[in-house]
């Protein structure tokens, strides 16, 4: 997590601040319902809340304590004392640090879910808003990176709220299972600690039960859940490369926002680079490179070993701060994204109409050709076209209408009439239905 | 995939014959929707299935064709032509080789996905069993490796029954991810073909409609697919090292069976090796392996690209072959598993009663105790324990009966009483009907 | 390993028979140097090399014999034994099976490394040829896609050149890391085997001997060979993609050699595809995908498990394999390609003169204008040409000479002056020289 | 990179403090050279030395402005200027952005490496210490996690030296790797600044000359390094897990210093856990996720795009601070372990002389039997001793004895002799000759 990308709403959720406040809260919960039970005084959990509700917790005492004791949660539960006094010893009766710690990622990351699924929800309004925009902005379509047949650029970031729109179902899936609580005790057998008490802190943060943890919450859930992150980040790649290529200068058919004042280049005044998709691309990169540690986080040894620990402290901050910030950075670019139709349609014509040549092939294989020899017929014409310099408009369907094999079986009416860009076009409407709606 | 890691039904889905077997479906039911559309004959998509909608394809005949096209959609479609004479040319009538491709690897996965719930579906059965059987079967839980507490043998597989119970769920969920169709032509427009061609054929083929696919389906869903089947891997590694673990020579609480005949080692006799979640584990790193270059393909370059085709060529057959045989192979260890009750006994002896020492602390901070002196006076007890040789039952008992500021808050009776290993299975039955039902 | 992406040559290496073969060789080895040693009869060593020195072995009874013993080197000998007689049992003496199948890794990943370097050389001969092809070829660098500043189309394969040059330094060393060779028995004692064996046999498949090895080789040696294929497969990528930018419609600076009679889509018969190089990127990343595996390898518990074998079982030959047929692919792709000089040239000019922006910002600063404002001077009348359309030539000195401020400090000469592109290319030779020698 | 896991040296490398600092020498020397050659007054050169050479920049303040260039290098050189005055104009001549960046992350990468070098040494010291001390301390070897033979501890120790070793060597060359100049401004022509700068610099810095950068030094070179750092980590998690292994409650032979007031858990006060290797063992998941970011990383489009560099702004601090900390806490780890001989002893004798199985089997083919009815006599009386419960002292020698087929090819006393363990002890010193010299 470094300063340039991150966004401090989601930074704070990591900060020692936000950490202990939710300790506080699982340790004094957990005592509240300790003492419905009557293990501990009431009037102890009250003081607890009442002394400790409202405090901020010196995290550099904390950190002074735990240099001595090496433990966290013991020297976070020493601070506390010296806040709260002699109560504070009903504090986590039962407990083990991992049901602290634990449960505490679990609201973290859940938080954090919350944070992304508003951010792809500014993509996905963004994504909208553009897309209706240019619903009907006719664009070269491009396989392999070679111009293909037209479709529309609005057809475009269809596709990408489609993605994204998935994105978001996967995210709340992902939500749904770190949001568990376990205060389980040692080995997680309960032997210390009624179950009662995880119902009860689970209900007063938002989480449900996890039905059998080891002293541990099983990792699988974490797992699942960066790996999630890591297909988001995948997808975030491949708009953010969608927008690098169609900014390349030849094509230029869209181009990220350049603010007056700004400079491309610290030695050429020409340059106007698309550096936010370009940094988007190494974020993803990034976020990706996590998902195999959370994966190799699943097999603790037996009940539970602590290697999980440290990657969590690094990637569960990295990763959430991270994509929040490139999903953010994302919306931005979608929002002020430049775009030239008039780009759009000059690329069209590059190729002097070569883009009709599969409604030329079925309209000969209609007409009685066999398609091994329709195929051969396009194909040779649409090579001279290729070969062409200078201005080849309209020349695809001037060469077709020369070749005999094919004047044989279309007349140049007939072909005139594919090279109508209309065509392409007719189930724009029908995609837009099925992606947003009616 | 290579045989030594490969079960023929899952291999079956990957083999050519297949591959081709379900081209040819996806193509005929095509022309038969365009046939209802008119665009073709009916008689001609009638005749298609008569002549080969039985037919074997000729693997070799159609990679013949393909070194000359070097196409393989078109070398299968030359192919059909020879066994269906020219009703074939109405075959592929608008459509692309994604279309063919793509919905193609949609029916691959969703079958190998249903192998692999099956899978699981036996190694559920299979922990269940087992978990039954050994629900209060005591045995020490550790923690890093540690002696901590105890709990019971049936606990740790009711953890991995919950796990793979998720993993179950998981699978359920990226199955639908990868069960799209997509019949929409060059660029996905549907410029040459009309969307109720691809309804029809998502029905056929037990499929739903990709909204707006781009040529190809988004990869995004395969990304979720290949990154779920490393969550399962993980979880696979997490139950395999847990036996391996239980194995160890000065352990033995567990065993994969060994059969009469065979042999642990060519050198030395007496070897009896956990060999099977040895292998499980480094299966486990292929499949996670495989997760990043299935992220990696999410990005493809504007409508499509085909850098994703090689990699699916071979992670497609390699993730779900070695999955199978790696949840089945599990499924075996597990049902088959040697339990020892007794060496789990035994070692949950080992430590003379330190595993009681949370007990002890709690008696004493409820006596009166501040958890501070609590703790060092237990750890004091402890430690002396940890440095005994030779036999220690009862030793911790022993010692802290003679120890002047516990025995001023707790009585020998009390102590003794802290030292009935029942107390720390109370909860079993509360997290056995957590996992498996009431 | 799939047909459709392995060379024969490579696949060999990694066939049953070879495996065999190379068995063979080891444990007759051994043999011999067992006899020189007095611990077997020389007799029984010569009897060996005549008896089975020659053979093929039947991998079909060897695969038959390790169904009832479970142990691929225990049928191996069973098998070897049939073929030689009673004096079979001399092999293998004190030997453990991974002494056999580590060092055959060994041999086999030796190999491997060979043929991969013969890859490498070809392709850079192939680099270095078109290099010097085109060593004057002018054409526009681009940094982030964007027209920057002049260079030639030598130097960019003169990079790739000198990246691959480094990547077969590389490999050599890598092939150095895992060319070891151990004999040294149960648990790498020696205690049954004498060190000279090992010596003997390491000299004669020319390996090195490995220091100490417990049991097994240690793995660090292959995660390191494994990660430096991963490294090739990534330059592989980055060649690859610049192949696929260049022949992007909008550049097509260069092409993929196109076969006459090569179909690019099945759809559309205009088509001229990149999917050589798309297959590459693809196959980078599967090549990629196995570093981590093989770094998870490294940590085998105590003197070994056996969890890296399936790993490697998978990945040797998937690993190899798919590099060779890559570096090959890329070789062909670098001695077919079709270069268009005169495209680079059109695209050059297309921003009528902006690449030359750094040389007037420089004209200005040591015409004494400040950094800040000159940079201000040239962005502005940039920013204006690229708002153009039609065509640009000329049009940046023709707006630089009409600025008034610039004009203060440049006369119209010293600006047309700036023009010259053969200014850009003055230190071509220098950059030549470094990478091929004066 | 987070405080716990990483050392003040190593951090300071990637403060913006030294950051600048190193810009500053870059530029400095730059402009050196440029006085050199004329292109700069001499004066002016001398001028920046003097008003900055000693200077500490003001983050905040570049931060300031960058916030309005969105430029780095330009807002620091705005405040170099704000510090020099009007010679400031001379900075920066000719170069760009990345001539500065690309090598000062070279010297910083090379800074790390150094560090981690002494690393590296350090552990290495305290390996051969250690292995010296315990060259003889006979311990059982283990394969599979099951007792195999015998070795010494000292050679368990050797093994982790003579891999630390080559992880030394391959980190040189991963230095080398990285420790290039490139000052060849845009797109790496030299159009605008005269090679003999970018050598005149390398000089100074102590780095050698990139033969050709693109704008940026190419990235297969930080590849490399990231790698060669992933394969150190996977040591790191060998040796780490071996020490976890000894240490387990049950095995016991090796543990972690605890230091007195240390707490092993909140709950209970009997734990003394290997939570200093468990962290290793997660610190390494963390540097192994990084390597395929980076391979990702070479792949930029043509001379440069930036995706590469938010990767290197999280993973060049991430991943050498990292490193640092875990190298020099495995370092203390060794230094400070516990060594438990007679607890080695213990468990050697636990299966009752079993580990000596491939002896008698070797003795019995020696005297006559084949070796397939040695392995049956052998493993029939090894399983017997694996069934007995109790003392197995001796157990393994009386069963052979009372063996009929055995008893007929081997006397009591040549049974008794195979029974030494010193016999598997005698190769040692010749281990430790190859690994540590004569």
């Amino acid at each position: 997590m470094i300063p340039r990308y991150s966004r401090p709403e989601m930074a704070a959720i990591w900060s020692p601040e936000t950490r202990f406040r939710i300790w506080f809260e699982i340790e004094a919960h957990a005592t509240d319902a300790l003492a419905d039970l009557g293990v501990v005084p009431k009037a102890a959990a009250a003081a607890i809340w009442e002394k400790a509700g409202g405090a901020s917790f010196d995290v550099e005492r904390i950190d002074e304590i735990e240099r001595t004791t090496k433990h966290d949660v013991i020297a976070f539960l020493t601070h506390v004392a010296e806040i709260v006094g002699p109560e504070a010893r009903f504090l986590h009766q039962g407990m083990t640090s991992s049901d602290v710690l634990d449960t505490c990622l679990s609201v973290q990351l859940a938080r954090a879910a919350d944070i992304l699924i508003a951010d792809i929800d500014r993509l996905l309004a963004a994504l909208k808003t553009r897309a209706m925009e240019h619903r009907h902005t006719i664009t070269i379509g491009r396989s392999h990176g070679i111009h293909a047949e037209p479709t529309t650029f609005g057809v475009k970031l269809a596709q990408a709220y489609a993605e994204f729109d998935r994105n978001r179902a996967r995210l709340v899936a992902a939500r749904a299972e770190i949001a568990t609580c376990a205060i389980s005790g040692a080995i997680g057998t309960f032997a210390n600690i009624d179950p009662r008490v995880e119902a009860h802190v689970a209900d007063k943060l938002g989480l449900t039960v996890e039905p059998v943890s080891t002293q541990v919450i099983p990792r699988d859930r974490h797992a699942m859940f960066f790996a999630t992150l890591g297909v988001i980040a995948s997808s975030i790649e491949r708009l953010a490369t969608e927008i690098r290529h169609l900014q390349r200068t030849e094509v230029l058919e869209a181009e990220e926002y350049f603010s007056p004042g700004q400079k491309g280049s610290s030695a050429m005044p020409h340059k106007r680079n698309p550096v936010l998709t370009e940094n988007l691309t190494g974020l993803a990169r990034l976020v990706r490179g996590m998902v195999t540690p959370a994966l190799e986080n699943v097999a603790l040894w037996h009940e539970r070993d602590i290697s999980h620990s440290s990657v969590e402290r690094m990637i569960g901050p990295d990763a959430t701060v991270t994509l929040d910030f490139a999903l953010t950075r994302l919306a931005g670019v979608i929002e002020k994204l430049l775009v030239y139709p008039e780009n759009m349609q000059r690329n069209l014509d590059l190729l002097g109409g070569l883009h009709n040549s599969q409604r030329v092939l079925l309209a000969l294989t209609q007409a009685g050709m066999s398609r091994e020899e329709a195929y051969a017929a396009v194909q040779r014409n649409a090579m001279q076209v290729w070969q062409m310099r200078g201005n080849r408009t309209g020349q695809f369907a001037c060469l077709l209408k020369a070749d005999a094999e094919i004047a044989e079986k279309l007349n140049p009416q007939a072909i005139d009439a594919m090279f109508d860009d209309a065509y392409h076009l007719k189930a724009v409407d029908t995609i837009f239905a099925r992606v947003f709606g009616a």
